[in-house]
Order: C-alpha cells, then sequence, then structure tokens
C-alpha cells in the first residue's frame, strides 16, 4: 500500500531530525526516511558525536588538562588502550540513539527503514528489508548527508590509511607517529586528538592557510600550541601519491619530500549522497560534489523540495544543520515568521576549542569598518588556573565610536559554551559596556568577556 | 612623613581590588592596606581560590565525572593524598598572586602593608613592621571581610575541629567521617567536596530548609544527588555541644542525638573584622556581626566612607563584591553614570554546581506573577552524556503571554558559566523565542537552552 506524508525526510542526521519535528510539531504527517542502523545519520554514528565524546575521553585518559599541574609528561594511564576510548563512544552512542528514537516517537515522526530515491518530483521509491516500497509526499526535505570523498592516490584501507569516517572504528594500536592529510575543520580536530595522545603528528594541506573563516590572531594561536605539542605543519604542499608498505605508511609530496608514518589520515573534502537519491528524476542535479543549491529558506530550484545539512555545502556543523532543518520546514507550511536571522556561531573542536560569532578583523578590514580590539588572556583568569588552561584568549571586535559590539573571537577551555553569552549580546545589538557592567560568576572562563571590555574601552583612553 | 590619598582601601580582597583600580583608572591617588602575605584577602588565601581549586583537583582525581562510564566505584588514585591535593591549590594561588599584585602595580595603586585602624573619618594608623604610620584619606573603601564566626560550643582546633578557613590548611589524613555544621553556600560546597571524596558526611543546620534564595526544585534535586552519594542530612536540629576525644569527634544536637565522626567542620556565620578596624573613630558602627550598613551606591552612614564586599553581608560572593567594590568607587568619584542595574547571577560550587539569574518561582507566586516554565534536563543533552553528567537540569521562567525571560536557574556541570547566556538575554529584556531561534554550537551544554525554551513554549499549545 503507498502512503502519502506532507513531509518525506531523506535522512535523519541533525537536520534531517530537527525538520521532521518542527514539520511534526506543526502537526504535519511526517516520514524520516534512514537506512537500517545508521539512525542519527553520519554525526552520531562516525561523525560529531563519536569524534567529540572520543576527544573528551582523549583530554581526561591523557591527563591533558593536567600537565599545567604536573609537567607535560604526566600521562594518566601509561598506555592508552583504544577499548578505553571506545567504551565512551559507544555508552554515548546508545543513549543518543534512545534520545532520538523517543524524540521521534513523541512527536509522531514515522521511521522508514531503507534506502530512498526519487521516483517524480512527489514520489520516492525505498529499497526496504521487505522489498521496494512507494511513498508519496507533498513536500521533500533532503539532508542527506555526505561520505568521505575518494581520492584514487590515497588507497583508504581502514587499517593503515583511514578517512574521516574509519577513525572511529580505529581497533588497532594505537600509532606512534601519523600523517593527517587535509587541514580543515576535520583534520585540525583529529590532528589535535593525536598530538594530545602524544603520536608525533605531521599535517599536510595544499592551501597555503588554515580556515580561513577564522580570526587570524586564533589561527596563529592555535598553531603556536599545536606546533608547541610537537605537530608538524606542512602547508602549501599536495600529496601526490600514498602507500602502505610493510606496516607503515609512506606519503609522497608534489615538492620531493617523502614522508612516512605509522598511520594516515585523509580528511580533505566530503561527497554529497545525493547521487545515490536519482535527484535528476525529481528534476533536480548536484554540482561536482554532490551539493544541492538553495535560496535563503532552504528550498531548491524545486519549490516544494528543500534541502538542509552537509548536502548544502560549509558550514556543514551539526549546529547550523539543525537550524536549517528547522527553518526549512518552517518555510515549507508558511511559517517562516517564526524564524530570524540571528548571528551564527562557529564551533572547532580543536585542542583548545575554538568559537566565534560575527565579525572577524579580516572581515571588517576588508569592508573597512573601524574597529577596536579589546583581548581577554586565560592566564590572567583564576578559573583557567584552576582547569590547567593557560593558553586560551578571548577577543572582543567593537566600533569605537558607538562601542556596539561586533565579533567574538574564542580559543580555549570552554569556548564554545562561553561564546554564547557573545552572541547574546550581538543579536540585541548591545555594546561591550554590557560586558563591563555585568557582574560574572567567580570563578568562571565567562568572566573573560569583562576582562576583554575592560581592555578594550581602556584603548580608548 | 604622612601620606595623603584621594582613597584608601582597607582590604584587598575582591571588593578591595577592584575598588582600587577603578579609582585608579580615574587618576585617583590610591592605597590598599593589606596585612602582610594576606595579599588578596580570604578570597585568595582560604576562601574562594583555594575551595575553588580544591574542588576541581578532587573532581578531577577522584575520577568523579567518569563514574558514569565506569562504574561509581571508579576512583582515580586509590588513595588520594592532601600533597595531590594542595599541590594544585598552592600553583594556582601563586598565580593568582602574581596576577594581582602586577594588577596594582600597573594601576599605580600603592600597597600599604600592615593593620589599620581609623583614628578619625579622615585618618587611619597602619601597624607596619616598621612600626605605626599615619595616612589621610579624602575617601575610604571599607573592604575588609570577615572571619569564621566563633561558637563556645565548638571548639574548632584546625586538627579534628575546623572553622571554614581551616579546611585548606588541612594537612592530616583524610577523614572516612565527617560532620558538617551549618548548611549555607560554605557548608554545602564542602559537604559536595566530601561526598566526592568518598567521605560519609552528615550535614546539620537548624533551618528546617537549604538556601532559601535558590529555586526549590533545583534544591530538591542538589539533596536528591547528595543522599543518592551518601550524605546525610539533620535538618531542623541544633548542635549543643562538641567534643574531640581520642582521635573522633563527638557532636551531641539539641534533639539529644549523638553523632560521631573522625573530622568535624563548622561553617555556620561569619564575622566581620570592623572590630579590628576602629570604626567608632570614624563615626561608624558595625552590627553584632561587625557588619556595616550602607546605601545602594555602597555608601555607610559617613558620606566620604564607603563598604563593599563580605563586610555588608549578604550574597558575600567574590563575583558580587568585585563590583560592589567597583561602584563605590564610581560613586565616590561621582562616576555613577558608569555603572547600571543588571541582574544579578550567583554561583554556588556545590556538586553538581548551582547558578541562577533573575527571579525564581517562589519569588514570582509571592508576588502574584503569573509564569509558565520551560526545562532541559542534562539527560537529554549530548554534550553531558559525553562530559559523564547526567544529573543537571536548566529552567527557564518566563512570561506566558509576552513570553519575556523572567528567571534562568540550573543545576549541574558548567552552570556557573552558561547562566550567563540566560543573564544577557534578560538584561535586554528578550523572550525565550531568542533561545528557539538562536543556533547554539553543537555539542555544549548551552544548548539546554534551546531544549528549554521548546519544552516552554511546546506548554503554551
Amino acid at each position: 500500500m503507498e502512503q502519502s506524508y506532507d513531509l518525506v525526510v531523506i535522512g535523519s542526521g541533525p537536520a534531517g531530525q530537527k525538520g521532521a519535528i518542527c514539520a511534526a510539531k506543526m502537526r504535519k504527517k511526517v516520514a524520516i526516511v534512514e537506512r537500517p542502523d545508521r539512525l542519527g545519520g553520519v554525526s552520531l554514528h562516525t561523525g560529531t558525536i563519536p569524534s567529540k565524546t572520543l576527544r573528551e575521553a582523549i583530554l581526561y585518559l591523557s591527563g591533558f588538562r593536567q600537565r599545567s599541574f604536573y609537567g607535560r609528561d604526566y600521562v594518566l594511564q601509561e598506555i592508552i588502550s583504544l577499548p578505553d576510548l571506545s567504551l565512551r563512544v559507544r555508552k554515548v552512542l546508545e543513549h543518543e540513539l534512545q534520545v532520538l528514537r523517543s524524540q521521534l516517537r513523541r512527536n509522531g515522526v514515522t521511521v522508514l527503514q531503507g534506502s530512498a530515491r526519487f521516483t517524480g518530483p512527489h514520489s520516492l521509491s525505498l529499497e526496504t528489508a521487505e522489498g521496494p516500497q512507494a511513498v508519496q509526499a507533498e513536500n521533500v526535505l533532503i539532508a542527506c548527508g555526505t561520505r568521505p570523498a575518494r581520492n584514487p592516490n590515497i588507497p583508504c584501507d581502514g587499517k593503515r590509511i583511514f578517512d574521516s569516517d574509519q577513525l572511529i572504528a580505529l581497533d588497532v594500536e594505537l600509532p606512534r607517529t601519523a600523517i593527517v592529510v587535509g587541514a580543515g575543520v576535520i583534520g585540525l580536530e583529529y590532528a589535535s586528538m593525536l598530538t594530545a595522545l602524544g603520536i608525533k603528528t605531521t599535517l599536510v594541506d595544499q592551501r597555503p592557510t588554515l580556515l580561513d573563516f577564522v580570526d587570524r590572531e586564533i589561527i596563529d594561536a592555535l598553531t603556536y600550541h599545536l606546533r608547541g605539542r610537537g605537530t608538524i605543519f606542512r602547508l602549501g604542499e599536495q600529496v601526490s601519491a600514498v602507500e602502505a608498505d610493510a606496516g607503515r605508511v609512506l606519503a609522497r609530496l608534489e615538492s620531493g619530500k617523502t614522508m612516512i608514518a605509522d598511520a594516515l589520515f585523509y580528511t580533505v573534502g566530503r561527497q554529497a549522497n545525493t547521487d545515490q537519491l536519482d535527484v535528476p528524476a525529481a528534476g533536480l542535479a548536484g554540482d561536482a560534489r554532490g551539493r544541492v543549491s538553495v535560496d535563503g529558506q532552504f528550498r531548491t530550484a524545486v519549490p516544494h523540495i528543500f534541502a538542509a545539512g552537509d548536502v548544502i555545502g560549509f558550514p556543514a556543523l551539526a549546529s547550523t544543520s539543525m537550524e536549517q532543518g528547522r527553518r526549512a520546514a518552517l518555510a515549507m507550511f508558511g511559517r517562516s515568521d517564526l524564524a530570524r536571522e540571528l548571528p551564527m556561531p562557529y564551533g572547532i573542536y580543536t585542542i583548545p576549542e575554538i568559537s566565534m560569532v560575527g565579525r572577524s578583523e579580516q572581515e571588517l578590514t576588508a569592508n573597512k569598518v573601524r574597529y577596536e580590539v579589546g583581548v581577554a588572556r586565560y592566564e590572567e583568569l583564576a578559573k583557567s588556573q584552576i582547569l590547567g588552561d593557560h593558553l586560551g584568549l578571548l577577543k572582543l571586535l567593537f566600533d569605537p565610536d558607538s562601542l556596539k559590539l561586533l565579533g567574538v573571537h574564542v580559543l580555549g577551555e570552554r569556548a564554545a559554551e562561553i561564546v554564547h553569552i557573545g552572541q547574546a549580546v550581538l543579536a540585541f545589538g548591545g555594546t561591550i559596556e554590557y560586558f563591563r557592567d555585568a557582574v560574572f560568576n567567580y570563578p568562571t572562563m565567562a568572566e573573560a568577556f569583562k576582562v576583554a571590555a575592560l581592555d578594550g574601552l581602556n584603548k580608548l583612553g
């Protein structure tokens, strides 16, 4: 029997979940399609959740945060075993899966297990365990996500040479040396974890600079700290060939250099899964990387088909994908009045972590907007002494005349949490006087806002 | 030679420091008086800083946060030694002292070592190592702080029976059982630490309820968790006598009960140090606990004498004291235009920690203000799974008609940090729609605001 829905969501990652639940709350009949055992998508199974759990486990088990007290050689467990790490990943994953299932159930979202492909603009065919199933959809939200892009020069075998979805499945011995190819968000997050584990890591990227959307001072500080812990950067270098041999990996660079390590992680680029959906049958086309174009409401060229999450490209963060999914659902059912344009934060879980909201110095400079800077160094904060983070910094950019806050850039412990304080002030059009006048709990990292505001105000004389 | 200053600050704790620096920034001639080796005050030497450092060290070394992964018996170090704990306290203390010294130097604040007492409204005599020294002051800021109140029934010896300034100096073996007398902020913070260390703890207070200024649901949850970890509460009970005998402590309650433990911590009340300042010579008087009354600008009955910090009583938190000191300095030099009334947060470093800003349910109910509640349980958040905190909750109180935010109450990991997100929204008069529409980094604890806002909005149907 063919089933028909107000909305069929393809993919159950952050964008799909939030889109489906938002539509269900508007009393729409909603189905979400996901392959068996993949509920939650890449975010839950191989992406955000496992990598952030792994990161926290590494920070703890490696004694990383304790080194300022006990010296840089301090390691909590002499040999950190992979079961230690994967136990935690498994526990968190199972719990999150349960939360997601119950959320979908509570909101009356039907979960269809199988692989979907379009058979027309309003019709889909599902490949299920019980054979094919036809589904009619008034609206569709494509939230099918991405997979690691393949590179014929880099034969990922999941043993010595890993793509960005395979690190989590790591069940061999920890390597002593590693090469990370690709210094984007994923590459830098992985390099941070490897380095924290004491693995000698080399990061290669063909681009001459790191994360161009992040404030330069923050990137410089991150680079400095990663170098200080032994990471080697090879920027502006391209990998021409990789081979695994006798338990080691050999990577050749275009420049003629040769690098040898115990393992190689390839984190360059992601390929959208639209190629598996037969989007042309719906009147759509993906770009070279399979990505679909959308307008400001996440509507594709076909008016009743929307797309959200990694499939539409940058920034491809779980946080932004959730909001995209929700906005798409609001737009398709005529409730965009419930969405507002607000400053968008970014969180990057390197070690130390990075977060930012609003504009950067390079952006303001390019747009010829005058600004002044107020900085708090974490070493000035009691809380960072207590937590053992002496490295971080928080930077406020503001208008020197009106004192309006323009941007917040944070590197260090809890950066992704405290940036939201600045985000709220930014959203309400506040000035940095707010931080000067507000009382902050003591000791907290949040106090950095006050220290930075006072620094900024001092500069105005 | 007699010296004369625009402002003499008595005491170098949070209130004194910030008052002195604020005045110095206005190009005033400022001196701060402190006894030798006590720069930073009680906050730095026996209060906030040591206790919060100890707390963080205990959380780490006891493996407390890891028990959700490894079971409730997990302890990182089989026997946590006191040197482990005090090493960290010493390191943080030394660093903070350095930061403070350099801040005072940079701002040109003169530090006078000695004990001060008034000889007239504008004159002070300092007892220094080189003999007495006379000082003239255009204005005075009394920020002399408090000391533990003495109770003749409780003979604190610093060996088995400790007052709230002696715990830090603990250099004996860790007790296996403990009694904490006084369930105020300090008592609850200490009981939390003792319990986290696996010490069987009994908390006694003559009041029938805990922390009346905190939301009841938060207190109920805290009590539940402390009980779950073995804390025994004896509320509405008064201690009539305490004796140390044969290495143990025996406490008798008015109700006839007898309790025996390895150690007893007496955390009832603090006595202001005004009795050592001869305040009557300046025309002032302290109350029974030595506290000085001030107006909204922290001015005492004598117009050029201000008071701030613990010496003026509730809330007696480092955070609020800093702001009081700053406001006092602004008021005395006619710059109160630089201060604004903003919602005041409270942070209580129990385990789990508590923080709040704005109004509570009991307050709103008493004032007959209609409100609705939105709750996020930490167990719903990916980040709290990752950090191993399943206990916390965040509660938003809001106006059901205008949706304006009225109060934020948080229990759990990072509560004292993330409450500042709600504080900003409250300060700008925002509604809970802000949390619904804002993008939050994922995974973070900050996300709790979004979960709670959606819960609240759902209740409105």
